[in-house]
């Protein structure tokens, strides 16, 4: 178990126009409501007119009961005077979270050996599929598995039987290698972040066959990354990414293998950093802490 | 000094429809010359209808005066045949190297530091730059520095004089973040390879101000791509690349200072690779032994 | 399934003195029983006095009928007038691989993973564990697991256990993360290549616990190290290592937790490699083809 | 010109034992001289007794004609009551550095080209060799160079010409592959920090002769070190270290070669850290911010 994840750790995350006094007046109120910082990262996008970020980590004994008097104590203390938007979570509280995958199993097997070894600070109540293929796999963990297949030519049966299933249950959707987009109403209704992994060196090779595109260009290295999905196919804001050196002599097939380990590695630090509350959106871009 | 740079070392690069026999062939007919295999590197692009590619390194005593007979018997024995192309280099010959600058010295000294110390199989005749500024930096190596400065409107001069000076006295042209795109007939009337580096993992970001691109898409990594220049800016066959973490803290600046470490890395790279024979293009694709 | 994996494909690996001819006999030999060679890897240890060694990969119909006359031809047309060692595998045949573990489950399951994606070139008969925590893992993948605990007074009886168990059954023994040493007796009783992981990028932190050591020197890479095994602890032949980022902030857990990952990649390629053929062992170092 | 280096930029380093309200004190106080946080990193070695260390980057107009009474302010409100040691720098003025060298170039170069580009914001006020082959390179860049004979069986009269050469000029030495063994009573007497390169990755072949033992031993991957010289040899705190890939093909020479371009890569980075006020020593290893 992980530092952060014992009881009374609460994590606070603030977003606002860089000015004086920020680190002190959250240093200040977490001591004066008796919390003491065990980490604190900062960053500002620039001296003069910057956006400034702060994720701060403190122990609160007591925090998940008085959890609503510290929340409002932020609101008027810190957010109000700051023009701040802020988050406050209990770090004993992993996050929920559903993974969509569909016939490969890499990313989904990954995720959940890590999750059983406990290397990731999540509950993953259920596993949506549009194939029946790994429902074995899945159900060897303990863990849900709905097939919903999904219609090419129209996916509004199977986003609202996904959207059905969803409900109040996560708190994150990750794409493991789903292949197939999401309509932005379904983006709109879930209401949750969505991490994807695509599997190419973004922006190189956007949309389908990456692994075939590189080795038309003949790329020395082949990547992966992990975005959030918005409505711009493969254009959302990266959290991580890797490469993989290769060489003229691997063909796609050996390409796509090299790759499957960097998709594996890529995707499960995007989705434990995220559930770590270390990343936040910037615009197009993130802040990973 | 490295083996394969020691006399009567000769390096022979063939290329043909794959078929059976021709490792023997070809292993055969050197040592009917006299010669000793030292390295062998072949690659074939399929099982059927496949393009075949071998690299063989030989000792043969005697080979500089010898060269000519030897260039008849590959002609006859291997080359026709098996419809052969082909081309027999000696390893004690250096490349001789142009390197072509603008203002930004990384590329440039790197490879010139590199060569003193022996580290490239390489001559330096001269390096030309459309600014003055690494004059002194050049001199100080003892290699001639020219100055030819492009009119942007009209290139055709300054081009001129690059073809004038180049005129039979160099085997390859590097640009050393030269940052001038060179006309197609300059490609043409140059007739030697020209390797370019782009400060960008290709096909990102391809074009002018990568390192800003690379800051506003918020990629995790950036990198930097040594190629063979073509007409399509960008698209010739890659030669080597490589990458570097970064992270949300990094300015543009800062991306262009890591960034320079890469390219000046990748460069050399490619340089040591081509001058030893090591690379062979392949449509727009390059196999490096 | 990979091109050597193919029906009528085999590998000739050879290790001899270094002199004149050794390709061309080794290709016109090959010719001349109809084969066609589809890949050849050579290296010698030096110019004079040199070692050499080749993997020479070649297609040729019938093969596994005409097995015992090839071997025929080369131990007398190669391996005596040239003093060679040598080796000729059939390439469709998988190796047969037994797992030792322990309750560390990473390696194991990376390996049982990629051997059902069809990413190894073996077959797995067993594994064999002195804890049962894993059996119901192990089972899932249809593989047999035996427990055979270990006295740590006495390994006597567990080792003549493993020997019954794997007598005749097995082309290779891996441990992965097995955590016991085994005895000189039963390095030589076994009979087969035994291949080991150690967490740690040796010879940096020889021995148990190298997490701890790491931390205790503070390194800023942590590594593993696939080695064959002998008779020295953790001093046999290297096959493969790789390291991975850390920082002051990581404590030993975490130093686990990365180590693990590197340690299960670098494990299955040196597994793969080989399976494949492609390690040949030179004194206590590796030629990795 | 990096942000840290503007004028009126302050940092301030601490180390205490872990208590409550750390960050609240520090940012309180420097909000009430009228500074402004820029940047913060802290680090507690464990929850529990606990050492805790934070760098504090601030901007406070003025700052270099406040220091006296900012360094009492922070001594009389932080240290004691924390038990801090605390160190107090000014941004703006660059680490004044002597570098030691001796026949081999690669590191030396790089770092006054590094210095030379503005990428490292530290002064060279001297150069010192126990050879005199490097000094046309130095004396290029502006810089001083000092010729000190080393006479092996006795350092005492060296030494002495060292520490009159530095005295008062210098706040640290870096060791370029100085090769020569310091006394401990240098090391006392020069009375600044002093980092050294090894060219391997350590603990892994600690003394003479890295890159043949690292052939000997067959690692597949090579590496360098730059730590904090002490009386103990290469057994000093670690601030960097990084590696490159190797193969069996790659001779001592080219072992040494790659070895060059990780060493130089690995001390600029440990110079550009330590001279940012990045580094803090904690027992024998670093906590690096």
């Amino acid at each position: 178990m992980n530092t952060e994840q014992r009881p009374d750790i609460a994590r606070l995350i603030i977003s606002c126009p860089d000015q004086h006094g920020i680190v002190a007046a959250v240093s200040d109120l977490i001591a004066e409501l008796g919390g003491n910082i065990i980490a604190l990262d900062q960053y500002s996008t620039g001296v003069e007119d910057g956006q400034f970020f702060q994720r701060t980590v403190f122990h609160l004994p007591g925090f998940a009961h008085r959890r609503t008097e510290i929340e409002e104590a932020v609101a008027h203390r810190l957010a109000g005077p700051f023009s701040m938007d802020f988050q406050l979570t209990d770090a004993s509280v992993p996050k929920r979270v559903a993974i969509f995958a569909s016939k490969t199993d890499h990313c989904l097997l990954d995720l959940l050996w890590r999750h059983r070894r406990g290397e990731l600070p999540v509950e993953i109540p259920m596993v949506i599929s549009n194939h029946p293929d790994l429902a074995a796999d899945v159900e060897r963990f303990g863990i849900e598995f709905h097939h919903v297949p999904v219609d090419k030519t129209d996916k509004t049966a199977a986003e609202a039987e996904h959207l059905r299933l969803l409900e109040g249950k996560v708190d994150l959707v990750v794409l493991a290698r789903y292949m197939q987009i999401l309509s932005p109403e379904f983006l709109t209704s879930a209401g949750v972040p969505i991490i994807n992994i695509h599997h190419s060196f973004l922006p190189a090779f956007i949309g389908a066959g990456p692994y075939q595109k590189a080795k038309d260009r003949g790329v020395k290295l082949i990547g992966a990354t992990a975005h959030y999905v918005t409505e711009d196919l493969d254009e959302g804001p990266i959290i991580e990414q890797d490469v993989i050196r290769v060489s003229h002599a691997d063909d796609v097939a050996q390409l796509t293998r090299y790759g499957a380990d960097v998709e594996r590695a890529v995707l499960s630090r995007a989705v434990k950093w995220h559930c770590e509350d270390r990343v936040i959106r910037h615009g197009n871009t993130t802040i990973v802490f």
